[in-house]
């Protein structure tokens, strides 16, 4: 049995979820979830966020097809963040790419 | 050479980083940086965080030892939020578990 946790939600009611395919382990994307996306997710086992630019729940692909089925969530030590390890239906990112985190910064060499 | 990027930090000046085992794959953490932390990771290749709780830059096992050293830096698409793939230095978790998410949350099953 799992214990209690008491998720935090930050001050506009929301909290950062990873996202990671549950497969290769390549970090997805970051996204937010409010209470109403975080229990849409653990009960539909679907991807859910809460589009901070749209203000409304933001089921993950469901216009794009590109869906998420969660495997499993996990939370952090501080239960201020959630992790999601999905099996995407298709690229994470509006861009086409697989992650959303496609573009590399370089490190300066001393 | 890469393009340049315009991180956008939040209202408080922070932006979100996803700490990932270079190796192994595994999200370690979710912590958060501003400009000065940012700045310092690039030149250092060590994890340097700013720590909301106590205020000030966080080099992220200077006590501990579980230092990070970055092997990579990306940013998404929307450049609000950077992934680092780190070899730690030992455990992520100030609870000594190698990552800050080893609490599972149930999914609810239909």
């Amino acid at each position: 049995m799992e214990e209690k946790i008491n998720l935090k939600f930050d001050i506009n009611g929301l909290i950062p979820a990873v996202v990671q395919d549950n497969s290769t382990g390549a970090v997805l994307m970051v996204a937010w979830m409010n209470r109403e996306a975080y229990d849409l997710t653990r009960r539909s086992h679907q991807a859910h966020f809460w589009s901070r630019s749209r203000r409304e729940i933001w089921h993950k692909g469901a216009t794009s097809g590109n869906t998420m089925t969660v495997i499993s969530m996990w939370v952090d030590c501080d239960a201020d963040t959630v992790l999601l390890k999905v099996n995407p239906a298709g690229p994470a990112c509006h861009t086409g790419q697989t992650s959303c985190f496609f573009r590399e910064i370089n490190l300066i060499n001393p």
